[in-house]
């Protein structure tokens, strides 16, 4: 029993180790076995632990895991509610860059790391503590991710990765050790049995990686998905939403069917999440590039989004000049690449929210579009601040444009081509001789 | 003498005009209102009229549009199937470059464009003509991508466009002077009501502007598309395909359902469109910016070019490596962007499809797919090519990587942001002062 | 009514030809005999001309341009001081940027065009005129700047742009055609023969082009230069200088030899003229690529802005985050060839001078540089905002810096390169069997 | 049994620590007094030793370097001439590729690494040792080429590097216990005072560091610079060059005055160098960003480099299409930045090299300029591809540009500006209510 905090399990740890103190580590705890069995093996090695479980959107019984720590022998848990600021800080800056990796991946997990990371590294200032640990296994990005975020944030700071000590990784090198371990300090061990593939979720987003989706080849199973429904079986008819955008963030969301409104961000985030969810919008398989070398197979689901995200490039096309919209396309790669790869809090990421939020000024107004099937279709678009002027592109419509203009515009831009083929002629010519 | 063919309309015409002799031009005709009454207009300005019809994959009676051009006084009329080299020569590099403009528009229009062009300046060539017309506008992207190819091949080619032309355009300022213009000359005016939207058709694509179209804000009304089925009534089983590509291009094409093969590039590229459009795939409704500087609203189909989009994404992201992907995604924005704005044939263009296709050398492999509800669901790929490495990768197999390694990755990485923060921290402690 | 300033030429003019009132003009006039003929063409073409000069710090007698341009029959004369604008809203600008076009040119000329073309708007907007004319030649970039410019000001402004008008450009085909106009009318007529290339000044650059330096493979004469000495006799000992950055732009330069100080933005970059044209600095030679498409030959001097070009280098790469520097490079390139072509004022102009003045609030310090027989050298920098840390990059000193982490650095990095390698020999293997 | 060659040091050795056998490891070796020590302290730790010396341009006696070697216990050693090899596989190049790191550095030790590198491995796969060994220090760049190269070439090395380990650094924390070890093991001691800062050389360039260097606001010392000579006491007649290029590489070098010819890759090279260092040319003193995130302090001559470097942009600008070389310029930077992070060999590297080979093919032509007190000016180019017509360029010919195509280019490149002011002014009436 873990009235007071901890104290069986310590109780058997103290037997066995009497490791030397080593003051305060603040834990990045999920509830989960890996980050429990962890919080027991830093007692061991001598560390005070503060459990620190960020709400950020994930399914879990927060109040269940706050005990479970507890039990195990935290000193202290924080469970702190993240999602507002989630939404507002991190998803929309990503919203306004259309940021997305490799092409396809929306970056669902990479968004939320530093969130967390700020919250833990936030405890422990508070706390006074000179360590934070995290569950993170040594080969992939979210440990970059977390790391990189509490040095920018502290550069004091010293992180404990247990899943990088080998004194740790070769005590565990497989999910039965880790099970035995449990078992024998009395950890909750889940009775239901574990997926062949590990989860990882938010608020945005949802992952599923390794195990049987090790192999590239191998389809999701069926029943993987838990964020989206199948569209084989999702509704016959389309939800049609109209999204309103102030300076690139949505601010609004009707359903034009049934009236439903959203306004407040973590609201219509959520909303949408239900929406997309409802008619599978949001799956993809995709090959990536790790930041650490390697290239790894996800399966994800992002509902909102996935709709925010054409919503978005739809009414930012409207919006925006042509040229700045080329700039800043290339400014979202840069940024898409440094969330990935764990930089968001940076000289360049800070320079780069900045100007992509400046880019956005303008980018107002409202897009109408149909969710069905998994699928996002735009059906049309309105702002007051569009560029897009219907007079001056209607075929009808001869307004101030000169036809003749674009015979001088043509024939000035087929100059260098001229050339070139001037050039080609004599240098064929020659080799001809 | 052009008395055989065409001699109705051309008697007419002689009798009215009596215009200087010009010499030969050939025309771009597609048999449709505008380039009949095109045709009709550059004898009567005096040019002998060769009229150039390329089979692009649009839907045509081509053998009737022949007839009606020799009606109409055409000296001698070409109807060329360009459909294998449009394939090959002009979508596959579009394939290979994952080329799509401004984040949407995958560009069946802007490949279209030098295909036909460079049919016609061979035409021009052969019948030794110094002129070239087409029946573009002046506001548009085409008459750009038209005349750039043309001068790109033959610098001292003479376009003729009419509708930059005031003499042209001012004559015939709406529809209704084109009608009567036809009648007048004897020019076949069809019979169905015209839609109240432009169509232009290939076999990659079609698009629809302008009309009822020009408010961004209406939708497209039903009925309007023609490649593709409503994914509101298509099939309730997808079809799974097994797409194979060799450097880059698609090779053989499966349907794992069925058994269906198909291996030249014509007929997989026509059995794609065959399979997308069953399934209401490949639809978009976009704002885009044109070259000459305005932003105009298109709707688009694009079947068998959007499932190879996807597939190509997917198989290309297991067999590249990282880095020379990250590159190559900035010079097919280059592309992409040079494609649309008519520079196909030009220094750059021939530069960036070397380069691009270098890229592309071990890109090979199969990539399974499902086309479904109007949605491309990628399912798996394998490949003798592929960097990725499942060993590697596994959370099971320590292998060769030192998770250690990743400390050292990591903390030299934060050494830019510890180094800011320090700088940051003096900066806000001296403001403090 | 315009009967006195200029009676006599509008008298002669008025007998030949009275052309249809045209209303008011603002000619960007230069006091040399091109921009002279054209006031009194433009008088001849009805309208009533009113004459801008800006004193962009080109050596010119202003006062007898402007009498000159009265006596010509302007009904009004501008002459305008925006040296001081032009120092510190065009120059300092692009000083921040390190903006170069194609490698090698600072942009003199095409940073003044919109800095005079804003003065002319301004002067047609005060006086109600509908139109602007200019002197700008039909092939180069600075009707293009000039015009962008105006139109991108005030969309509604008409141009006058005589040299690409068939009546004026084929009346005049030579310079002996304009030297015949002037006597005709009036127009006085430079005493010193004409160099044979022209030449264009301001305070930043001159440029000298055409005539015998069309050739590319001419040296510049002897005796070309203006604005710099010649190194070959230049003083035989180094001026060094410190110059002190606030924000990425200059406030003080003190001359390290004589003691000498300047601050205030105009006057410290005419003291950095002096100094670069004593010794010889900012002399180029260069081919390069004009907007309308064709390359062209420019020999030109930048003496201050080469001298902050080198000093600005490395004061930023002194004070600049390395991911920020790279991203801030990709902007200025833009940048730079968007000032090129005329784009000053534009969105993307606006986006992009907003963007690049984000990234230098930290470049901040002082740069200390020795100026001798054409070249600068730089001799050291000191900021309090350095993220320079001599401790950190100290080879005696361990500091926080744990060797060991390069080697987990340089292993995570190899990992691509060893996959990589893996794959290229099971392809050769292959090839080999 | 290496009794023969370094017995005196081995003998000490095997008495002192009697390590485990470890096989035979390649050292990098270079003469000096660390890969001395390395060398004997390999051997302590049962290492067979074989030393390789590449011979890249340094000055060095190798003879001696080869018997210092053997009689320190170097099983065997290597001295490899490869400064053909550097020149014409690395140098080129980057001279292709104009390759410049952050805007100045023309990565003259950067290019060495690779070529180094590449023969270490050579000789190790000769030799079937397992390990390779270098001297270069944990906060550098240099260990990152290094192993990087190695690893690319043969992932199964094993890298040694004794400055990376905490046995090796803690025992030789300053140059005094180095020293010591040397006098205690027969290591020669350097007779001449060691500089206040460190030297690395080449061929191509020579870098100083470090020291007294560490202080950024440090001028380099009187007497540091080696390569070239001070432009204060440098000629006073310039030298005048005529560099031919071929697919943008120098084939031939003529000296316009005296007449001297050179034309194979190596003699050309070291002639330009001997010429630039006579004038004291390429001389730069910067702070830089490396790899391993810090900023360092270096100040580099690299004189033949500079001459090419100017003289290659040059050829370029004349002989490449404009946009072609844009994407070029882009396609460098790239290639400056991964040759700089140590990726010569790597899959991009390999792309870039090919592409930016492809975009030189037609580089080709002579430029002539002028070598003197410190600077290089360009006074002249021809060549058989240029882009540049005299004709279509001149003030003086009309021939086929029609100067009205300007105003049709023009007005629709304002297109887009009128717009956004129409918007602007819309937004800010807006504003005002």
């Amino acid at each position: 029993m873990d009235t007071q905090p901890g104290q069986p399990a310590s109780h058997v740890l103290r037997r066995g180790t009497m490791a030397q103190p080593k003051g305060t580590v603040i834990l990045a705890y999920s509830g989960g076995l890996d980050t429990s069995c962890i919080l027991v093996w830093l007692k061991e090695q001598g560390y005070d632990v503060v459990a620190y479980l960020a709400n950020i959107g994930q399914k879990e019984d927060f109040e269940a895991a706050r005990k479970k720590a507890l039990a195990l022998g935290a000193k202290k848990v924080y469970v702190e509610d993240v999602c507002r600021e989630f939404v507002e800080e991190f998803i929309w800056p990503a919203v306004q860059a259309n940021a997305v990796y490799e092409d396809r991946y929306l970056l669902g997990t990479a968004l939320a790391r530093p969130c967390i990371a700020r919250g833990l590294v936030g405890v422990a200032q508070k706390e006074g503590a000179r360590h934070v640990a995290h569950g993170a296994t040594g080969k992939g990005n979210d440990q970059v991710r977390f790391e990189l975020t509490c040095y920018a944030l502290c550069p004091s700071i010293k992180v404990v990765a247990p899943w990088r000590l080998p004194e740790f990784y070769q005590r565990f090198p497989g999910r039965r050790e880790l099970m035995d371990y449990a078992q024998k300090h009395g950890i909750p061990v889940p009775v239901t049995p574990q997926t062949p593939w590990s989860m990882d979720e938010n608020l945005m987003h949802i992952s599923y990686e390794a195990g049987i989706l090790e192999n590239p080849k191998n389809p999701a199973p069926p029943g993987l998905y838990t964020k989206t429904c199948d569209p084989a079986t999702s509704p016959d008819t389309p939800d049609v939403l109209e999204i309103e955008f102030e300076k690139g963030v949505p601010v609004k969301v009707t359903n034009v069917g049934d009236g439903t409104v959203r306004r407040s961000a973590l609201e219509l985030f959520m909303y949408l999440n239900d929406i997309a969810g409802k008619h599978g919008v949001g799956r993809i398989d995709i090959v990536e590039n790790r930041f650490v070398g390697m290239k790894s197979r996800g399966i994800y689901e992002t509902p909102a989004g996935t709709i925010l995200y054409h919503a978005h490039l739809d009414i930012e096309a409207f919006t925006m000049d042509r040229e700045v919209r080329k700039i800043k396309q290339g400014l979202s790669l840069k940024f898409s690449e440094l969330v990935y790869n764990g930089f968001w809090h940076s000289p360049e990421g800070e320079f780069l929210r900045h100007c992509i939020a400046r880019s956005q000024q303008a980018v107002a107004g409202t897009v109408r579009l149909s969710v069905f099937k998994g699928h996002v279709s735009i059906l049309g678009r309105a702002s007051p601040c569009s560029l897009y002027n219907e007079e001056l592109v209607s075929m009808n419509v001869q307004g101030d444009y000169e036809p003749a203009d674009a015979t001088g515009f043509i024939n000035i831009n087929s100059l260098r081509l001229k050339e070139y083929h001037r050039l080609q002629s004599k240098v064929t010519a020659k080799q001809a001789e």
